[in-house]
């Protein structure tokens, strides 16, 4: 793939039809703003202010997210899938030209990785697009690959298995420098399905003692972040199970090592903004993974099952950034597209979050930590709600609108007959599933 | 695949073997049965009554389970891997001759569907191995496939989707009469991933509906078993996403329908065995999937996570059985073997389903029923636990080898060199995972 | 207490207080009702019929809400604490004047029973409170009643304790009658705290016989609501756990037994919208209880944890009603007021179930069913959640007004001193919490 | 009460009575041990070893555990409930008597608190009882007591209850000095029940500074534990909801803190014995509170719902000593008898306890610990459970007999009459629930 790479041209989205639908909508959508504006005054908002603040706003887009996605029993691809990074960096580039809120791409190697890492660059940017944090992924077999992962990577019994994991997130970091990108991120599947099958304590040593071999390979800009999730691949115990975990091992690494929350990652009822909190008093919190989730990690849409759930954990970073907390979490998507187009859930992952965000930078601070000091439970719980009621979707789009994307973009999406040109250019993929029951 | 399919003309493991085996271990296991039988005959129970009550139990295997699984994170194959439907029955015949408390064979459509069909009834006879219940799969769109389930199968919005998922029920039922089969399992993943994406009340009324005209085409001594799942592979509503839907969907249906409890489909914490006793109070328990699980559908083997709900099950079972219950339940494997060798997890969970069945024989229910009564609550727990307890491995084992089976099954498996020799007969499958994450 | 009990002679709330109130607030409110109204008039709605449709709507208030809850750990008071059924029933009229949304009563005996009902009937008419469901309490002991039920009421292995738990029952009907109620709620907490402490089945089946007496002595007009929970008090099995008990239940005593449907007690993740769309099948749906809860039966305030799963059930009523479902359900709150002024959270908690009501009147229902039927996953989603994030609390505030009540309700309470002069009149409560740990 | 206290003379239960039960089933119990002492020996293990290792086992229990317990619905007492420290201490000393696995009591002010320390402690002395762990009460408001906890303690918004708080605590190592105790266990129920009603932040610094006031004043041969619970009484969030806040705090606050883990205090489906590897990691596993649960919070009988889970948990810390931690875990019994004599439940649950470190000690962890190595996940497996399918019933008997005990504890309770002498000696306690619903 190194010679003939694709540089992007021109945007894939045509910025007169942004431009046309927006003016179709202009009028309604300025009323709406206008009466909204009225609102917040009166509440003693600036819709002005607030607008530019959702509009500084942005959160990276993961580069498999493009693809649709499956489960254990079945993919069902749809038209016009991406064959290679270069058309994910595409999809990506529709996402926020017509979104205006994910700016940045977050890749993911072996997956992702090329040889011609400056045609990739450049590819990156004639689209306009960053690159955020590198994910490795040691969870896999690649061809080519000469010990297996199956039992473990970086916390493999065998030290011969634990060297190549180390070997690839270095990798990733070489590879990211060459893309501009300032952080890695560290999840691994790596755990036990049954009781005896690992030793519980010796993983987690043998998981500090490789990362700590990664760490030193960091460069002194770039953080690396270290995921948890309580189960999946692994059924019994997870190396990384929690944020206790996730935090000791941080801790014991160094200055640049943080931890990444991933909203789908926990056990049921877990109070995630209260875990947002305590990393954020231990001054280790790297950022989000974003996504939804009902039942396990489901990887739902941003805001689709638990919108409150979103709200309170920007609450916590706006709270944590009104107090002054030196901190700048990494944003990132992080979902499954099983069902949907994936980049109609992308662009709608980009409104929700940047909802949730507008809504906590509604709230009256000033009267929420009064009210708290004098336990009136009842009025702190509605002025913090009182955020979260108000609609904001006018500030949404006009954020949008102010930075060239659309007011409505999926509706500009459809009519851009973008995913029609897809399907004609990429090849029909096929579905299945395979024997995984 | 119509010519040349191999008719097995011998066991595939050495009934010597056995022997041998078994003789080396007499001593010590003799011991051991004659220390219980005098244990348990000081607590009113005969030991020979116990052993040929458990010597009478049979489980049935999924072909698929000796397959290696996955998630939808990877798959890690293992060496020796069936590759056709003969030689899954192959594998579950060694599964068989060891322990002697899996004598059928569940299969799984079109998974497991050829032409020549009396060829495998033919294979499954030489090998010893009935069939039992067949699955039905549309979660999955096979090759050449008319029609996508990806949005549903019996309860899809077009009535085209659902005529040709209920022709393809039908046509397992027509399958599993030319191989003796007497029951159809229907499990689908209907359902949807986002609130709104989907009429919770008109996908019931088409399931209903679909699955009546399955019930139209089952043969009179046929049963047909409904099986719930909370959630995966949808996750936010599954259409039978619990008993009390399965129930009413089988109680619609006719005296055929029955509903089928899996282990691993229930919400955390629920009281799985509550449910057995009101499937059995309407007389519409089906029968089991057996599993183990820690967070979601882990299908992990048998009592492997928790043993005691498997007692549980089967105490309720047990009690039915005392109290005159006129049920027949089918009992089934259905695990996923992602990191054993999946013959050995099948073994040793036909050991774990039978340990939990002689465990509930144990337990002196005459005392049961009047401490209950007497709501001598400690002792009326203690007398259950007793059951519990005590170690049957002797009984499991003497009732394995009058059987002809082995004192130490798995032990016999490793010395037959059986995978070894499949290692060479069947070619490596490739692993990996795709991108589905 | 049979003679001299009050009659209520004044509203507790002045009426001018809430007109002046009003006054206050009315610029500002009718620009904001009249900007939403031109923003639902775009999308096709009618803000007045919406309107008309909130004011319509009614919940229960429970007698308990008004006093201070606890947990076993402790209870702390607050002031003014309400100290007979008369004095409830006046908080109940603050509740129901400033909110106008809980225009009756569910009462609680043997709690809130007194020899004179009449006299509370009088009360309740001169408040302008109404008389719905009877809850009857057979899961604590109460002063000088003959048997205990420690171990079980209506299904307690002795019969006579059976036999008191259904006069009870009957007793609560009779005491329903001369106060206007229509409904009999059973709520019971038998079950069993340890594996073999009760037959499941027998249990069971006492719970049958036992309710079929209950449902004998019902008057014809009446319904009876069998409300099932998963656990606590008993902590191993409940009798009737969850919704498929309870329909078996309802389905076997006949044609006025209906399941009702509590919020908080449910397994985690359950999708509780699923439940109403399957009772709504068998048309046993009774009706619900309002709360809101994050791990157990935590009964906090309406809408105060998961705002969106409240709009979901409203969604799948409005869903039922639009395709012409013939039922009534019962609306009732049901929360534990342990760290805020009950009569706030009440007033609240109705705001907020009546939000969810006006949000899923706003889904554009004809788009939506088209929608599912063309399998657009992403528009369908986007099509519900519109009514969701729509800030309705002008149409709200508006219904209120039309009906006598506040704009700000909580506003008015806290200006009309009543809790202050409640505090005069009422004597302190010691708080504590006895050994209960 | 500084007068007339009452100091024990005479062990509760008649020492020859236990003998005289021992005589009687010495026979059979010698036969059942001596077989399993073969049967162990063939697997290279030392009978005689582990049962002096599991006579050497201790747990301490709770002074409140004697009393019936209940839930905020109702409680129900038995006869003879204990009245005052003085009984509650007979009580104990009856459960240790017989089963011989309680040396110590854990007590719990001010519930316990009494003026003449040193009578108390002599009565311990002279029943063989010594005191464990101080358990501060700051969760319930207390006769006399000048400021409230309803909206928290050790974390309140006022300095004046924090301050009130910490001395509270203090007040407790004064009296755990005075009785001979070694630690302080600090558990609090501060968090909130409505997202907004206090700062997640603010409410952690708190507790780490009032903490640390209260670390300050123990003495340098005591530790304290801190305790976390995911909620309850606290419905949406608790200051130390999880281990990963409890580490924080305990390593803010110097060598002496550490953290305790309560069985029932995780979210569904936690991996607790992961938790223990954790802090083991760390050094700041304080010790355990026993029970068993299934829902929330149960706190039902340690072992009564997954003795495999606890078993698990021993594993880890006989993994540990094997490994050569240094670390001395405080082990004490949490439980809350609702519907079984309290006495029985805790003979039964030193029983369950000492059953699941018999287990564990069984397991050969050098084989297991190769099986590991290698990856041979179904042997490791296997390897670890055979501890757990071993009936080490007659090791517990023969450890107790050795002592003093009972073969037999709960019969011989039973033949002592004690209970009936208790229900004579102390009068009825009302029962009831109080309007907490």
């Amino acid at each position: 793939m190194s010679s003939g790479t694709p540089v992007a041209t021109a945007q894939p989205i045509d910025a007169d039809l942004i431009a046309r639908e927006n003016a179709r909508l202009a009028a309604t959508h300025e009323e709406d703003f206008a009466a909204l504006g009225r609102q917040l005054s009166r509440r003693g908002l600036d819709i002005e202010a607030i607008t530019a603040k959702v509009g500084g706003f942005g959160v990276a887009v993961p580069s498999w997210g493009v693809g649709t996605g499956g489960t254990r029993f079945a993919r069902f691809p749809g038209v016009g899938e991406p064959r290679t990074v270069f058309d994910k960096l595409e999809d990506c580039a529709v996402v926020n030209t017509l979104g205006r809120a994910t700016p940045t791409v977050s890749l993911h190697f072996p997956w992702d990785l090329i040889d011609d890492l400056s045609a990739l660059k450049a590819h990156g940017d004639a689209l306009g697009l960053g690159f955020d944090a590198i994910n490795s992924n040691t969870f896999q077999d690649s061809p080519g690959q000469a010990l297996s992962y199956k039992f473990g990577s970086l916390t493999h019994a065998d030290p011969a298995v634990r060297a190549q994991a180390v070997a690839h997130n270095i990798a990733c970091i070489e590879a990211g420098r060459a893309l501009g990108s300032k952080a890695l991120t560290v999840w691994i599947g790596d755990g036990s399905n049954f009781p005896g099958q690992a030793s519980l304590s010796k993983a987690f040593d043998r998981y500090i003692e490789a990362t700590a071999e990664i760490y030193a390979a960091l460069p002194d800009d770039w953080r690396i972040f270290l995921e948890h999730k309580m189960y999946e691949p692994a059924f019994y115990s997870t190396v990384i199970q929690d944020w206790g975990s996730s935090l000791i091992a941080a801790e014991s690494l160094g200055p640049k090592a943080f931890c990444l929350v991933d909203l789908g990652h926990h056990a049921p009822n877990v109070n995630i903004e209260m875990i947002v909190a305590r990393l954020l008093h231990r001054k280790r919190l790297g950022g989000f993974h974003f996504n939804d989730s009902k039942y396990g990690d489901d990887d739902l849409d941003a805001g689709s099952i638990d919108p409150f759930r979103l709200f309170l954990v920007f609450n916590e970073l706006v709270d944590a950034e009104a107090r002054g907390a030196a901190f700048e979490p990494a944003y990132m998507i992080d979902q499954s597209h099983n069902v949907t187009d994936p980049i109609e859930s992308l662009i709608g992952s980009g409104v929700e979050i940047t909802r949730a965000y507008a809504q906590a930078l509604l709230v009256d601070r000033g009267a929420l930590a009064e009210l708290q000091e004098k336990n009136d439970v009842y009025l702190a719980a509605q002025t913090l709600k009182r955020g979260f009621t108000t609609d904001v979707s006018p500030i949404l789009a006009e954020a949008r609108r102010r930075k060239g994307g659309a007011i409505d973009p999926v509706g500009v999406y459809r009519a851009s007959g973008y995913r029609e040109r897809k399907a004609n250019e990429r090849p029909a993929v096929a579905g299945g599933g395979g024997g995984i029951v």
